[in-house]
């Protein structure tokens, strides 16, 4: 498969989305095959088995390969952040980027913990994208970049990728693009985020009402909800998960930000997100409605809630884990194992 | 804390029971107090974060280690097979040994995956215990000779254990002894096992109402219930855990049946687990009551029913990926990052 031209425009990126390659079912079946004679009760280890299949499914090989887990995290500012929709100052958002660069942040020590490499990729954190509650967030020249950007940063050499974002004001954007996508309000979609008042709660909600209202009539579809509600970071996450499928590579979605993000791929194509596992079930009660609509089951449910790709390098060492059994793992022919009775 | 003599009997097993180390709680206010000024809004690790705390207070050191997993599996034979409890032959115990010492069953990826050295102890395979349904399964020797067994196999030089067992016809076991520690019966803690039918299920259900009313009457306590209805490696697993205790271990509990052993001690004593978590929730219906009595929220719910610590082995990822955040991260004060603006 080609490695996709970085879109010039939303119409091209859709375009993109519609030709992304599909499954390889030689792939999967010999998966299946050898799942099926491994010494182990037939469903034994549970949803680590079907693991094996997806991944390849999605690489196009089989044995899938999991030895370069690749963590990339997209830090965009966010004009919303001034309807005090955030328990942090956006200043925040420089300063975690920094403490990522310096290895002090929970990103570092999770990707370490499962040997992943991290990739950090601030998108112009000193333009904020405009206030969604009064204006669309990006142009359409912006929101390609960001796009692109993501496109970008996906390398080929990669058997896992594991997306995430950092963002202060960044669930607010999420909430409003679920609610473009989906239906539903800011009371439906809005959450605590990194840990907000009651008092921030309701402002929350009031902005993403009101970004609601201002953009009701636009039309256009997801990416145009993506472009006037989203991120910058939601749009490169949106370009890396269409990068990741054209390069054969399986991905791993964090929370609730980066699953909004590709949730708009998700709006255009519902087959979008075939390559994708849900890492985890986020504390943000929003993760769990868009989880739904996605129909996607996550690996994990421990409550997290930080975003930075956290979930996501957690779960990569359950993905890992699975893929190293069925590879591993001897057959019951091989092992000398007497099967079933019956 | 010096290490405990092997027992001589069971009531000297109890009295050891009785006097395990409690939790260091200047440790764990070491961690609490490293927790809170992490770069992260508080609790936004969700899981992760109290894993600190407890390793800490188990350890009793701060900040607590984790470089040194290790797995023990346990395995034995039951008389009880012979009720026809299980999809498989009784042959298959000694056969996964071999597969497990070959280096090809799933334990053996899984604690490869994570970096763990692993051990298998097998516990006399050629004596099956007696079947439960018409006299007990173990004398007080052979009982307190794996109570014994279980202490033996811990290594002190041990930053986290995770337990887990290999015994054809064992959940049956699992089952009535839990029955005899917290009441119900063969349709309340029985369930497929490794995949038995329907009818294997009946003679399962079967075979534990008879073997409740055979020991009815017997009393004694858990340790005589152990004794009874119990076997080998589910007396392993409880030595286990208890000298893992005495050695300032924390421990992951795998499936039921690595449960159902440890029950026992908390049956005794409702403080006895404290060092442990529960791992997973497996797919047999019996863990997740078992764990309700236990009072344990177990870190992974993937549907696994394999045993083999499998379910541990990969829980163990969780852990070490919570304490290296818990270790290596910045504070807010190291990485000049703002807090919250409330």
């Amino acid at each position: 498969m080609t490695k996709p031209q970085l879109p010039s425009s939303l119409s091209a990126f859709r375009a993109l989305v519609a030709e992304m390659p599909r499954r390889d079912e030689a792939a999967a079946q010999a998966a299946r095959a050898r799942e099926a004679v491994l010494t182990k009760p037939a469903g034994a280890l549970g949803r680590l088995e079907p693991i094996a299949e997806w991944a390849a499914a999605w690489q196009g090989r089989h044995p899938p390969a999991i030895e370069r887990i690749r963590v990339v995290v997209f830090a965009a500012n966010h004009g919303v952040a001034a309807q005090g929709v955030s328990a942090y100052p956006a200043a925040v958002t420089a300063q975690m980027v920094a403490n990522f660069e310096a290895g002090g942040a929970a990103i570092n020590a999770l990707s370490g913990a499962v040997g992943a490499a991290l990739k950090v990729v601030p998108l112009h954190l000193e333009a904020p994208t405009g206030d969604i509650t009064v204006e669309p967030a990006m142009s359409e020249a912006a929101c390609v970049a960001a796009l692109g950007e993501g496109m970008a940063a996906v390398d080929a050499e990669t058997d896992l990728l594991c997306l995430g974002e950092m963002g202060i004001g960044n669930t607010t954007a999420a909430a409003a693009l679920c609610a473009a996508l989906f239906g539903g309000d800011g009371t439906h979609w809005a959450g605590p985020g990194t840990g907000v008042d009651v008092a921030g709660l309701a402002r929350k909600r009031a902005a993403i009402d009101s970004a609601l209202a201002v953009h009701a009539d636009a039309g256009g579809g997801p990416m145009e909800a993506l472009r006037r509600l989203g991120g910058r970071e939601l749009a490169a996450i949106a370009g890396a998960v269409a990068a990741a499928r054209y390069a054969r590579i399986p991905v791993l979605l964090d929370g609730f930000v980066c699953a909004a993000g590709a949730a708009a791929l998700h709006a255009l194509d519902d087959g979008a997100l075939d390559h994708c596992l849900a890492a985890h079930r986020s504390a943000e009660p929003g993760h769990g409605h868009l989880l739904q609509r996605l129909g996607m089951t996550p690996l994990l449910e421990l409550g997290m809630r930080l975003g930075e790709a956290s979930g996501a390098a957690l779960a990569a060492g359950i993905v890992r884990a699975a893929l190293r059994t069925h590879g591993a793992m001897a057959t019951f022919a091989e092992a000398g194992v007497s099967e079933r009775d019956d």
